[in-house]
């Protein structure tokens, strides 16, 4: 593997001390973001904040070239919001449900979607159903066929995680793309966990909607996030929220909306923040997407293999096609004890919870597990640092 | 006056060379503030984000604790989120108007809040009523009375800006808070412009709903702002949008919502600048609220004195009390020559335009005007600057 990871790790001031195996929660950004984020406050300080961002107008410009290129789609089809629940927000409140409308997702969904789904279903009527998996944990594509086939009332919507917070799973987004292009029923992506660590395109997926978050895989500021609206759908798509940036007011009592996917945007942003997360997409562009995605591919797959080795632990990722998020448990030894001593060990992860993915874990039998997320700035000696540190298993107390 | 101004511009880097006059469109942060941003975004890198945050919980309860000073209400009744736009739209959008519910609001509304009421009307079937000025030019509350008391259908909301950006206005909340209260009627205050500037306080003016922000007056950081949700309404209001944070999934088909005005915010937050709209808030309650909304307003109306002095100048705002907004124009100058002639003389003002207060500027025959906003590090001296670099009238060539 010719991927410079000295060069990686030279960028990051906080690769050196610390294993930082929680990239799924927030990575460590590399100093070239947290400079230009920190340089524009420092102009904001001295020019004020909107003289600065005049001054900063081609380096946000950018920001957008940058989301376009990374997920391969045109500017003018993206939105730059404050995270990715707004960004998934904004589309998914947007859909002009009707009583009975069908809402296909998957049993990995992110709770927060899933409780976005039954506040719709009490509000407009919609009905939530939940697709089976395959015989891999991920969604069956042979299943959601079925059930947009079936004759039960019209699907308004797909809505499915790309790579759920809880483990290693890689939903089939493109097959699901190609399902849903098919029956011409709208796609919405939560690619909040794929995005960065994973080639992502929007067109090879088919997703009519995606939402993302600059903090995770990106390596970007907290505070950022960015919506993908197909401009065919976005045309007929009218935000949940609109303000004087996503409409105008033509006459006292009518206004009209951007053409474009700023509509699902508001006046006021970070600047600052929006400024690190062009540099963040810059920069992994540099490395290459499909460089990022070998190289955390194959340290999850390693860390997952020295986990199995170990005697007591389980890993629990399931799916045909695995991320870089390695889900585990020792016997006898509960999470939090398992990241305390990791943590003294200088080995970062974290713990996933039930509430996290309620349609999942519980039928699992799994109220918690811990994460350990790569990124292609970790080295195979800190995956071996964090075997070494486990704690050993317990048998259980009767 | 024994306003220490000279301590106010030691701590602000970017007071020095130019007269900032933007403060109503983002005011210059004192030193500790963007050194408390920046020293947490340092952090994140060195340590990581989720790990930053748990480091500086106090410092993000802190926040909390100063917004509730600020406003004189409980910690658990405020929501911190993006932004002034988003907190107002969490609580508008929040109101379960039925069909024919009248939506109450003034002639100096934010144009964004009119496209809102103009979606709400389209999607809910309200209807927006814009009550009368008095002679003063602020919001009629005889006329408020009389539309809340003719019988003619329910009153869903009283949504009034307490300070227009457009002008020196300071609408009467206390009257209105007063009326609304007494009718049983939800008011919902847009604070944006008077919070930081002015005292305001939510028992005092009786508003059941306060939206804010942090970056103007408060002298807080970009992509800040607050809610404010009285308790007693709090409980009755679901939030337009749901996530893991705001309510938490109880069984694969049932979610409970936080009980306190958190439910209006959601999980990932730009944690640095939070920490810095604390910081700002501490300082302005440092100076203490009084003496701040003592200064700004003298300042305030010596420059509006001094502009009236200028043969061919128009001051514009209007109001029995005013804020430290001034606007005005010169006879056949066009605003953007004035604000230009004065960018080169070192003084930093704005223009508002007709599309920012699309139920007031055209009425009054106005198009654009030239906005100075001050705070209480400007001096005398830059009111001078300003009004000896203003270019000479120009007779208007027929």
């Amino acid at each position: 593997m010719d991927f410079d990871v000295d060069r990686a790790r030279r960028d990051t001031p906080g690769a050196h001390d610390v294993a930082h195996l929680d990239n799924a929660g927030a990575a460590l950004p590399p100093r070239q973001v947290t400079d230009a984020v920190v340089a524009h406050l420092r102009t904001e300080a001295e020019v004020g904040g909107y003289e600065a961002a005049a001054v900063a107008a081609d380096r946000l410009d950018g920001t957008y070239t940058a989301v376009a290129r990374l997920l391969g789609c045109e500017q003018d089809e993206v939105a730059l919001v404050e995270n990715a629940t707004r960004a998934w927000d904004m589309a998914f409140y947007a859909m002009p449900f009707k009583p009975g409308d069908r809402i296909l997702t998957a049993h990995a969904e992110y709770a927060s979607n899933v409780i976005a789904f039954l506040q719709m279903a009490a509000r407009a009527g919609a009905v939530v159903e939940v697709v089976d998996d395959d015989e891999h944990g991920q969604l069956s594509v042979t299943d959601l066929c079925r059930r947009l086939q079936d004759g039960a009332g019209r699907v308004g919507l797909i809505a499915m995680t790309h790579v759920p917070t809880h483990g290693g799973l890689v939903n089939p987004a493109e097959e699901v793309g190609a399902v849903a292009r098919e029956a011409g029923v709208p796609f919405l992506l939560d690619a909040c966990q794929s995005v960065g660590q994973l080639q992502v395109d929007v067109e090879r997926i088919g997703c009519d909607m995606l939402s993302a978050t600059g903090r995770k895989f990106l390596r970007g500021p907290r505070g950022t996030g960015f919506l993908y609206v197909r401009r065919a759908l976005l045309e007929r798509l009218e935000p949940p929220f609109l303000d004087l940036h996503a409409a105008t007011l033509t006459a006292p009592d009518r206004y009209e909306m951007r053409p474009d996917a700023r509509r699902f945007e508001n006046w006021e942003s970070d600047i600052a923040a929006r400024i690190g997360l062009g540099v963040a997409v810059d920069y992994a562009l540099e490395w290459g997407m499909e460089a990022i995605e070998a190289r955390v591919t194959v340290l999850a797959e390693a860390l997952r293999e020295r986990l199995r080795a170990v005697n007591g632990v389980r890993v629990h990722d399931q799916g045909l096609r695995r991320s870089g998020i390695v889900t585990f448990t020792v016997d006898g030894v509960s999470c939090e004890d398992v990241q305390r001593v990791l943590r003294e060990r200088g080995v970062r992860t974290t713990i996933s919870r039930a509430r996290s993915a309620q349609l999942d874990m519980p039928r699992r039998g799994l109220a918690e597990v811990v994460r350990a997320s790569v990124h292609y700035y970790n080295t195979e000696d800190e995956l071996d640092r964090l075997v070494d540190a486990l704690p050993p298993r317990r048998s259980i107390q009767m």
